[in-house]
């Protein structure tokens, strides 16, 4: 079995400016590591041909997988299509099933009643060498270009069109004839063949395609090692003290396992990675390696699965059958969306006041004028008297409260900016602590945010006795 | 003058893997835009020594800039300097200053007292080769490759470290040195030198370098041409649909200005660019272009700049000198997070209740017992009187209400998920409108955010008589 690497190709200008933030790289790459596909780049490019032809050609060269997203739109700045015909030799036919789903998703399923345009059935377009993987939440297909187990590219020498989706049952099954071998994919890993595949750059759609088509059909095409990760949350220390503190078992890991720490927040996830072809063997040895893992940081574990620290909380409080509710000025609502972010969190999750304003911290949270007069709006007798009303008000197990100043602007020299106040407690106790946050707004927000449930769940951990 | 461009280069198996979305390469991306150099290719590679060897090697090829972030840190991980020293034929020296300040932020920043450990000073180890560029906000220093405006590379036979600061008054300026020719970088471009320029990975460590010293000395270095952008924010019309209306103005554009189109959540963004030398003449231009084009979109123009539509929402209602609530159900927290994310929004937000119990509807919003009974959570009449309970419990001008069925679970025949109703209103009337989404949990939630703020904005433009 050899080695099969990805390369992940993103088209679009907005990437090279910097208006997008690339999410779909990021899935696309978890997706292929979990069925044993290594990327071993991830390249953005502009809406320009020879910069398209130029990376496939560069990547074809040691990659056997090439996923390429975006500049597919209805718009005159997408030349993915166009690109992929001159380096396939191939030329644009119309995809009359394509064409039809579009139609419909014009005719039926767009909220507003929209005119078919004729950049609109362009879309249903494609190289004559493709197999045409259907888009289901949207109008631009995917297309996968090489040798394909189900369904093979049907190439015609008029202009007649790959006329089956991937998957149909009565697909012929000739050999692939793209006019651009893909043999010069293959070699440097030795006789698997190489795909090339092309997916539209909106995430959802690009997800639909990873899941329902590439992913079955890669685990098809190629025979692939065994990849298994294993990730562990810790909270409260830092990446070197981690490091030093776990040295003497890091060194000693066998070469073909990985440990690689990712620090996030001021929490530290540690993930071990192990790659070869027995199953069984791969498990059993990883497993063994993360219990020591485990137990070396017990202190500090959050979680023993790759979860982020909200899911983490609700777990916890699911499996002790507990509520929260949250009381926050300066997070503004941000711990609420993370806690609400996650399916299910309505079991434990009761709601939030975002008392932005001080009078909703008096009318809603029942904190007194006489403590915001005397303390301020950021103390400690304020985000505890916070948790009370929230505890109240939302009638739940546990509550936090935030208070600070976030900035830029607001800072004081005794309460200077980044100053925060969180409290958690339940009917029983009430504990606050006081942090200095020193970046600039977002991040001071998504600090206290992360502190804030990480201090939840140290709370609710020993308040339940563990 | 020639074009400067850029490769941005990102290093970390994490981003390989997808366990990171990369967020600093459209940060980078954005301030060398602004400049007027245009970023051709960002790469994200693993931590292996020979990728980044050729990743440089193959960049440095037709850019004269290229920015390396990632792969600084103190655990074994960490490969970049290694690679840097081979790239250039150079070795790690100790770098002073750099262990000085690590020692400082050691001794007196870091929250938590930590011992400082010899991986820590490690980080203060530079290439002997590079210009240190000080991190104020962490360990790992940048280092700067190449010809150097104000300071320059020392280079010693020994041992010696740089010992300066970049940007010391006193330093020397002796020519660069490299054992590895610049010469190569610049010749695609002709006669430009090219550098290169390694910054650690944590987003707020590598921002502030970027503003404070490398976009600063990029300025110095090279000749830049003049990049202008003017971005406009639509709403309530496809990407096909604008693209119809204004193909017209698209064909008639001179070559050297360029339309984009950005959907994103039910908007469009439209970016006209132009590059050129002179930079009245081009400032003119794209502003009369500019004007034509808003024209063209008056009807479902949000926002004329390049702003977010909760920062299009907030200036509008300063404008106005009105204020707003929120009362989230499905959103659970993200338009109060949205809202309150912005830098001064506390003049026009109250807060928001997150009612994701029905008890809280009732207790903290006023819904009535009967509403919720006969015509569900999910309805007109309760987002209606969501809207009139925010007004009154959170004393607005405004308020937005949400109540829907966001998945994956929850779904019934009558209200499928997805199914949402969004209120918004203020004391003479309130609107409320249906909508289906029928995607993620995630897309939902966004959906419905963005779709309550646009909702918010013209019912005020209206009420506002605009």
């Amino acid at each position: 079995m050899n080695e099969v690497n990805a390369a992940i190709i993103t088209i679009g200008d907005e990437l090279l400016i910097g208006q997008t933030i690339d999410t779909n790289s990021a899935f696309i790459a978890q997706e292929l590591n979990q069925i044993g596909i290594w990327v071993k780049r991830r390249i953005a490019i502009g809406d320009v041909k020879e910069e398209i032809l130029k990376a496939l050609e560069e990547q074809s060269r040691d990659c056997n997988v090439i996923i390429i997203t975006g500049g597919l739109g209805p718009t005159a700045d997408d030349i993915t299509k166009p690109a992929l015909c001159e380096y396939f030799g191939s030329k644009l036919v119309m995809h009359q099933p394509t064409l039809e789903h579009v139609t419909y998703l014009f005719e039926h399923v767009f909220r507003r009643p929209m005119p078919l345009l004729e950049r609109n059935r362009k879309q249903a377009e494609v190289p004559d060498v493709c197999t045409v993987l259907k888009n289901e939440r949207g109008t631009a297909p995917g297309m996968w270009f090489g040798p394909s187990p189900t369904t093979t590219p049907k190439v015609q020498d008029g202009a007649k069109a790959p006329s089956r989706w991937e998957g149909d049952k009565d697909s012929d099954s000739a050999e692939t004839s793209d006019k651009k071998s893909f043999s010069s994919l293959s070699s440097p890993t030795g006789g698997q063949g190489g795909v090339v595949i092309s997916l539209p750059g909106v995430p959802h759609e690009m997800k639909g395609l990873m899941l329902d088509s590439v992913i079955p059909k890669l685990k098809e095409t190629f025979e692939l090692p065994v990849v298994l990760h294993k990730t562990l949350l810790t909270s409260g220390i830092g990446e070197s003290s981690l490091a030093e503190h776990i040295a003497g078992f890091e060194n000693k890991l066998p070469s073909h396992i990985k440990l690689a720490y990712l620090p996030a927040y001021g929490m530290v996830r540690l993930r071990l990675t192990s790659k070869g072809s027995d199953q069984t063997l791969i498990k059993n040895e990883l497993d063994d390696l993360f219990a020591q893992l485990k137990s070396l940081v017990k202190k500090w574990m959050v979680a023993d699965e790759d979860i982020s620290l909200p899911d983490a909380v609700i777990r916890l409080l699911k499996s002790k059958k507990k509520t929260v509710s949250t009381a926050e000025s300066c997070t503004g609502g941000n711990i609420a969306h993370l806690i609400t972010s996650i399916a299910g969190s309505s079991a434990v999750y009761n709601g939030s006041v975002v008392s932005y304003a001080n009078e909703a911290k008096k009318d809603l949270l029942l904190v007194k004028e006489e403590t915001l007069q005397q303390f301020g709006a950021v103390s400690e007798p304020t985000v505890t008297e916070m948790v009370s009303g929230a505890l109240k008000e939302l009638k739940t197990d546990y509550a936090i409260a935030t208070s600070g100043i976030m900035g830029p602007d607001g800072g004081t020299p005794e309460k200077p900016v980044g100053t925060v106040w969180i409290a958690v407690g339940n009917n029983k106790r009430i504990m606050a602590l006081q942090h200095s946050f020193r970046f600039d707004r977002e991040r001071n927000i998504e600090l206290t945010t992360h502190n804030a449930l990480s201090m939840l769940y140290r709370f609710v951990k020993e308040e339940e006795g563990e």
